[in-house]
């Protein structure tokens, strides 16, 4: 049995309040190098969310909250009104940032829902707790998933995954990852199957880097590669993260999501999602209600994506040409960032208040 | 309606004989540059099929023969016994060249079952006439293909594709893209969805060429979209190619494609197969007797694969660093190049002799 402080001394947090300074990890830097930055102003917050040094539905939250928190430090006038009006227009422009993420309104609107507004230190003081609320409490729903989720690993389970819903995506611990390393605690000795996920690769650079980081044995294949290894019966058990639920479990996720759940039932191979009760959107009905977001052709035509090339500029490596073409000049490309997994093809959610059918997700809203 | 003659001014053919000597498109240049080489013996013909300037099934089959033509045609000694034993010996050294592809031990065998082995000049001219009917019948195939294919197509159809089985994958006009150029002779407009194909992307840099050229409209997608644009009704058929078909009518095409027929069959999206009768190995009772190859994890890990480098090398842009990792330093990886749809997801099976459903296909046995 290993101790979640050994797992802390391998796995850093991804958002931090150090002091009341905020830092994150940057990762566009990841795989290649570990790296914090300072946030300083809200403006900050909302350039490394757009620019994906911070990515994945628990961490856009987090970072989002910690923009309002370092816009309220940062007011100096005297009415409170006029600060709580400043705050909510301030919550409007973060929300903006990326639209996919439910999470990202949901802790702005947590900050502003339970401000303290008897007066402008108390607007101050109750941002700052109820930013520290968030920090606290979504890693403990992420433990709490680690330990439903766990139950559900035997010994030397492979387990599937796609994308990052990982430490990286979250404040720490992770989603899709927390009963993997509950798992690890308990020398369950997981081995982790990582798709790649194209086109980004956050499965390649970041699950891989946790695992690495963590110790965990993990394989990374190519995203179409899901219907072999299944065939072969090389899977055990699938467990991906959210980036929204709707009202009747139907689950956005990262694009390939879907095809990955579909193989999953036609081989009986266990199907979940984990994510805490701050991804499901409640207004939204259906899957059908989700708008998907849809990205620059360029990230699937051009030899390196605009996240490579910033990452290859920040390395300096200059030898890298972000305009190399990979299909020929003038091709199209239909590059939409998420798809729809239906409620019935997930074998259930694994919550921070336990494991629930996809169905049965729109009781949670209590 | 435009003939076919105005196709091959767009369209080059993959593999030719002009006076004797045998010319290939260089296919690690494209989509970039169009080239062809003279392959000028069997050793060529066999690092050629090895070092991917030649892919696909047919492609394959025909560069084989053409390599065995080669060894014919240096071969200057004078006992016919011995020339025919030579021959056959080169023929297994050709086949080895790459495992999958089922048409290239039936070109060899093709060449020799057929030999006139009256005399040495005999030998000779059999061999080279055998050669000329391969790269003959199997454009008139395809062309047969394309025929029966095109009546599945209807105007402004959405046909989706994995993988290159065009043009390049065999001596002109392709097996998967039959239908569609045959489609685009009459008129109908067809719309062309491409795959891009990890790790490779023949379908960004080779399909998406084929198109180019012709002057089809086309659109790349992830191949982890799929999902996504079924369902939102983007797809109106699903054409593949195969590199080994078995008895029982399961097929063995590239990485992705039976993830791709799965979700056809949910979304009752038609899903054929285009493929010649030499694809067929009648020896496979089902899929599970073919044997998946598979590649260097570096394809996966690394930021460019083998191919890009090479053509990059060839290119002579020395910006790019071959060894660029993608994940973590000491990753692995699992890269298995085909997969293996069962002929339950599959429509039919477009061959030249018709279109024949999957199950049926040992029929062709005769």
């Amino acid at each position: 049995m290993k101790s979640l402080k050994q797992l802390k001394t391998k796995l850093p947090e991804t958002v931090k309040l150090e002091k009341n300074k905020v830092y994150i990890i940057d990762q566009v830097l990841l795989p290649d190098k570990l790296k914090f930055i300072e946030l300083k102003n809200y403006q900050q917050a909302i350039l490394a969310i757009k620019e994906f040094n911070v990515r994945g539905a628990q961490a856009i939250g987090a970072v989002g909250a910690a923009g309002l928190y370092l816009a309220s430090k940062k007011y100096f006038k005297k009415d409170k009104n006029e600060f709580v009006k400043y705050l909510k227009k301030t919550g409007k422009e973060i929300i903006k940032a990326r639209p996919t993420a439910s999470n990202l309104s949901w802790a702005i609107n947590y900050l502003i829902d339970n401000l303290d507004n008897s007066s402008v230190l108390n607007i101050k003081k109750s941002i700052l707790k109820n930013y520290q609320d968030i920090l606290k409490t979504e890693v403990e729903n992420n433990l709490k998933i680690g330990k439903f989720g766990e139950k559900l690993i035997k010994k030397n389970y492979k387990i599937l995954t796609h994308c990052n819903a990982g430490s990286l995506s979250a404040i720490w611990f992770g989603t899709a990852t927390a009963p993997i390393y509950s798992a690890w605690l308990k020398n369950k000795k997981p081995f982790v199957l990582i798709d790649e996920t194209r086109p980004w690769l956050q499965g390649s650079r970041l699950t891989a880097w946790e695992m690495k980081q963590v110790g965990i044995d993990y394989q990374i294949n190519i995203d179409s590669a899901v219907g072999y290894l299944m065939s072969k019966k090389l899977v055990d058990i699938i467990i991906v993260g959210a980036d929204r639920i709707a009202k009747n479990g139907d689950v956005a996720n990262k694009i390939g999501t879907y095809p990955l759940a579909l193989m999953a039932k036609e081989h009986k191979i266990p199907f979940y999602v984990a994510a805490v009760k701050s991804t499901i959107d409640f207004k939204c009905l259906t899957g059908d209600d989700i708008k998907i977001e849809e990205r620059a052709p360029e990230e699937i035509l051009k030899h390196t994506s605009y996240w490579e090339n910033k990452n290859l500029a920040k390395k300096k490596t200059k030898s890298i040409d972000p305009l190399l073409e990979i299909a020929p000049k003038g091709s199209q490309a239909f590059n939409p960032v998420f798809d729809i997994t239906p409620a019935k093809l997930i074998s259930a959610i694994i919550t921070e208040e336990g494991i629930i059918e996809a169905k049965k997700i729109r009781n949670l809203n209590n």
